[in-house]
């Protein structure tokens, strides 16, 4: 697919993959931050740089898509896939912020098991990206899509199943706030997970 | 407009028409539930079932626009219709599932009338949908267009309205955060029927 | 750019600079209205038609750009453009509507300072916006697109400490779930300012 004539700087499948990386790197320290309980101010800063990280890559890519003729997909779905990662990032580090804000200092074992399959979910993206090097062999990457979508499915009951206990036993609606918000952006970062597999599930059926 | 070289089973026509008439079935049944008030298992799986028909026509679509060459209107607008005739039936089953979740059994007049509105706009859809088939008679999909635009100017009214009065008069916070996002979801499937209006309208002017 | 092809009435640039301008009015008036304190029916029914004129331009937009077939830059950059300029004014609609609703009637000095960055990066936009008739000197865009970029990581900061003094000292819920909606959404407001700021870097990259 004319890979052979994109300089090394415009290499889309590098960028995407460092890209995902720190999508990894996000669900990962996500998960260790919610198993210990409270955020502190290191810990938000830490989200804040694995952000900002993801934010410039996004950027790079963006950039690199303006100027570039050939691209190794539609451009669109490149375009799609650096949003919707940074989208991932950046909902897991609201998350982050917002319990900090909310000063939730308590282990939440429903925030532990969202943190879970997010991470899972995020780990399977990351192989859905990685594929996209070689989508005539499409398996690894079907398998990925399908998993993220299982997941998705998952995150889904969990958060009907938390909001109804949440609405059932707090009564403390300042409380009920701010869990019912937390609960539901936890649900989004596998929305958009599902979303990203999307994208790859199209660039696949495209260049079949 | 080339139609003569889509096999049957591209027939977009069809396949979005299969989508609007599932977005019908959805406000069709919600007005039914909200006319007898509570949520019971049976009545979410059977919106579920629903939701999950549409899911399916709607991959179907976008596995068909990535195969197909020659698509009877630009494939950006075939693939927005897919997933705004995705959304539409996607936000009202998350209403009929909040409405369980929130355990509110009480028949709710603002929510009746609500889906009075919805159903109307959503079978106006359905209209512009099919008048797809002959652009070149637009007065059926602009009158459909005019129509919707005017249904979600009505939601946007009941919204206002019924969120003063919430504020107004519910002291319990608990009800208030209930029932001051079905509202605004309700409000919100007129939206996203007008997003459809708009697409069509796009399609219109382009083949004029 | 084959501007000497279009006819008056498909001036992009006027049709853009005439919406941003609509942004710039709803900024200022927003600003004028926040530090007064409460929204009267006259207040809201003078944003409404800012609005409206706002949603007119846009419809013409999208309008002119179905109909033409060379446009000055890539025609989904100005569908986006369009959108997001459109965005910003019902935004800040919303949020007078809302404060209506709410009965908001002191002035609210986090307000105050909201509708200050919300008013400066309107602005900004305006010149964003302008400044794509020369994109042969980017100076000016670019500096705009700096500038917005700021003034949404201080909109962050904004959000994030009223939010805390909020959750600390507001012991009403029904206030909590009034302001922290209306915080959210000025924050808002500030994000798809750099939206638009990021098709025009766009725009300005690829003309390069």
């Amino acid at each position: 697919m004319f890979k052979f004539l994109l300089p090394k700087e415009f290499n889309f499948f590098e960028l995407l993959e460092k890209m995902s990386g720190h999508a990894v790197e996000a669900a990962a320290y996500f998960k260790e931050l919610v198993a210990k309980g409270g955020i502190d101010e290191n810990a938000l800063s830490k989200m804040h740089d694995i952000e900002h990280q993801g934010d410039e890559v996004a950027h790079d890519i963006i950039q690199q898509l303006n100027k570039t003729f050939i691209t190794p997909f539609d451009r669109e779905d490149i375009h799609a896939l650096a949003k919707e990662l940074d989208d991932v990032i950046d909902m897991i580090y609201t998350i982050v912020s917002r319990m900090k804000i909310y000063k939730l200092t308590k282990v939440n074992k429903n925030l532990v098991e969202f943190s879970l399959v997010i991470e899972e979910s995020v780990r399977q993206v990351a192989c859905a990206v990685k594929g996209l090097r070689k989508t005539n062999d499409g398996e690894a990457i079907l398998a990925a899509c399908v998993e993220i979508n299982r997941l998705e499915n998952v995150a889904d009951s969990m958060r009907d199943k938390v909001l109804t206990e949440l609405f059932e036993n707090e009564k403390d609606p300042i409380a009920v706030i701010k869990l019912k918000e937390i609960y539901q952006d936890a649900e989004t970062v596998l929305d958009i997970c599902e979303d990203v597999a999307h994208v790859v599930g199209s660039i696949l059926v495209k260049q079949a």
